[in-house]
């Protein structure tokens, strides 16, 4: 039965719907941290989605939730393991309705219209929802992804802790799971044999393009840095300047730093969070500490920027302390190449954001990205838009693509 | 009965070590803020001490508590109203042991002292401890003192909230008052003839000076001004550098702009608070808010600090507006000379932090203050410190301030 534009706009609007007032802030964004309550919403949310379209739900160890049409083990025996898609539905604090929601709902919306009209995939089709993938709780950006992978060793995720101490093994336990549980899952892996992650555009290529729809062809090199910047406690009123050991100063010069090397070298540079000590108004600060994002095309001048800000905080004692760092991601050439060709030759186009499908090319799996058009590009934030218009085009290449990449000819 | 140096010793380490555990925290500060379980615990270990020492103890509206050794409604009636000394017991986060409590301890010294050699005070002698002094909890220091002299409006002071969204109604109710009770209380301050505050010193003065007390003549005019700088929420991955509006760049130019500033016109200046929204890694903040405090000898000269300031900070679009400021509080003149030359003429010095003795100043209480010395000046911080032998010197010091002022020949 063919499923009209207005049937899939009202699908499109009824999972939007729906999903809406979940993590809503007062000041109209999300806050849809990993293992909290908001969280355990949108997975109940999923579970429920999954099970309306008849599709066998799984959890991994790490706890990314799976949905498949098919047997995704008899394939992989059959050696045509099976094609992903989905997305993540956490956010950033105060984030944006549409990072990581829509690739969720339009992966939905594919399968759904897909087994409505009848599609007989040649391999399983699965639908992902990622756990973690912002990190915004507990500081590692796509940890759901990672930990899967072997990229971040379980001990180190279970003692990572939140803003008010929790560490992740308690939030686990508190959400239900066990902890001993989380590590590598390569069963999990071995069942994608194509990965391909719809996400709304963070910038503004597809508008310079005009395109409502792109594929992603790669992710630019990435990096954290903190910045610690000592100081010495004391007194703001009676202090003279010249015995003072202010860590604000230095991590002021820290920030100016890093957009002065941005510039120098073609990069993006970004402090973003700042945690100070004691942080009192008449205290004078003993500690400050920074995070520094850092990315850009071209590996070697990202760290040139970072060599630039660690020369200019060696003046304060401060040291920079690499926390993450990714090269380079390309996706799959043949994959990105087949995806441009079934759009139409829609335009290709790399992006300066972290995904998990980042991680899971960097794993071995096949991988590439299709981009929704941001009409603003501004993404992280309650403004973060797209036309619903543009995502039903993003639905529209999504079913596409799953009919290609499973069709009976491939 | 007259009591030796030695007993006197062991009394001081009696108290300061029964104070000792309260609030201390692993980093070896303190953290005592307002109307928590600390709190409690300092407050229950003053009511004990002056039941000890056989005084009567009241709490007034706002919740400071007064210890009399006699009757103060008695001799306010007869126009000669009590000498009070005392100080604070709450803290700065991690705070030091002395910025506060070495005023109450040495008071209780001290009465204990005039009590067990027999001294007759021809006036009431009154110890008290200051609640909210730091302000660490709520934001405005000298609460306790402020809201008792109208200087502070309730409804104002109850609206406050600390960094976990409690109001200062909340807090109050919590511990078991009534919020409705809190207010200017008259009856209160006309008990009080005259004011002396003992204090550590936050600065080096007296160690230049080679004196381990001196007397305290006047408070540098000092305020607060919070300082609003305005972003745009983006991700930090995928936006350009010329679509950025960053919030953090422009703080930290109000930083740079600070220090520069106190150099130029002889001023301290501190942003020693800083709050980042979102504070995520990945996100360009969309606000970042800053504190700044300056203080200064001179009224004019840091009123420039705070225009250069709002000069730079105007490029950015941000706002600066005070949240409190103090002119210049000269303690009573009679009062400091008869101190000074009581104590055989030691040093008479000003200082830049305020106490609630400013604050009685300012309400037209006569008052004053001694300073121990402060061997490295470092104050608010766990390496703030004073010798035994020369707070041995304060409570001797305030011993004979207390004996002369309420002397039969007074």
């Amino acid at each position: 039965m063919p499923v009209t534009d207005a049937a899939q706009q009202a699908d499109f609007r009824r999972l939007w719907g729906d999903l809406d007032p979940i993590g809503r802030t007062s000041a109209g964004g999300y806050r849809r941290f990993a293992w909290t309550a908001e969280d355990a919403l949108l997975r109940e949310w999923f579970a429920g989605e999954v099970a309306r379209l008849g599709l066998d739900l799984t959890t991994d160890r790490v706890g990314n939730q799976w949905a498949w049409w098919g047997d995704p083990d008899e394939a992989l025996r059959a050696g045509t393991p099976g094609v992903v898609t989905g997305s993540h539905l956490d956010s950033v604090p105060e984030g944006g309705a549409f990072d990581g929601p829509l690739g969720v709902v339009s992966a939905l919306l594919a399968v759904a219209r897909l087994r409505a009209e009848g599609h007989q995939p040649s391999r399983p089709i699965g639908v992902v929802n990622f756990v973690d993938e912002e990190g915004a709780r507990f500081g590692i950006a796509c940890a759901g992804s990672r930990i899967l992978t072997g990229a971040l060793a379980p001990e180190r995720a279970l003692a990572l802790s939140d803003a008010g101490g929790t560490t992740m093994a308690q939030a686990l336990r508190a959400a239900g799971r066990d902890p001993h549980e989380l590590g590598p899952d390569p069963a999990t892996i071995a069942r994608i044999g194509t990965f391909v992650e719809l996400h709304v555009e963070q910038g503004r290529h597809l508008v310079d393009l005009d395109a409502p729809v792109g594929v992603g062809s790669h992710i630019w090199p990435h990096g954290r840095w903190r910045i610690d910047v000592p100081g010495t406690a004391n007194h703001a009123g009676t202090t003279a300047l010249d015995d003072r050991d202010d860590a604000m100063l230095g991590f002021a010069a820290g920030v100016i730093a890093a957009r002065r090397a941005a510039q120098d070298h073609g990069c993006v540079a970004t402090v973003g969070k700042v945690r100070a000590t004691p942080n009192g108004v008449n205290a004078i600060p003993s500690a400050v500490t920074g995070w520094l994002d850092a990315r850009g095309a071209d590996e070697a001048a990202v760290q040139r920027v970072v060599a630039d800000v660690t020369e200019v905080m060696a003046d304060f004692d401060a040291l920079v302390t690499e926390e993450s760092w990714t090269p380079v991601t390309s996706f799959d050439h043949a994959l990105v190449t087949r995806l441009a060709t079934a759009l139409d030759g829609i335009p290709v186009l790399g992006t300066g954001a972290g995904h998990d499908s980042g991680i899971l090319a960097n794993a071995g799996v096949p991988a590439a990205m299709l981009f929704v058009r941001n009409p603003t590009g501004v993404s992280h934030s309650p403004a973060e838009f797209a036309e619903e218009a543009d995502c039903l085009s993003g639905v529209a290449a999504l079913t596409r693509v799953l009919a290609d990449l499973t069709g009976r000819s491939a």
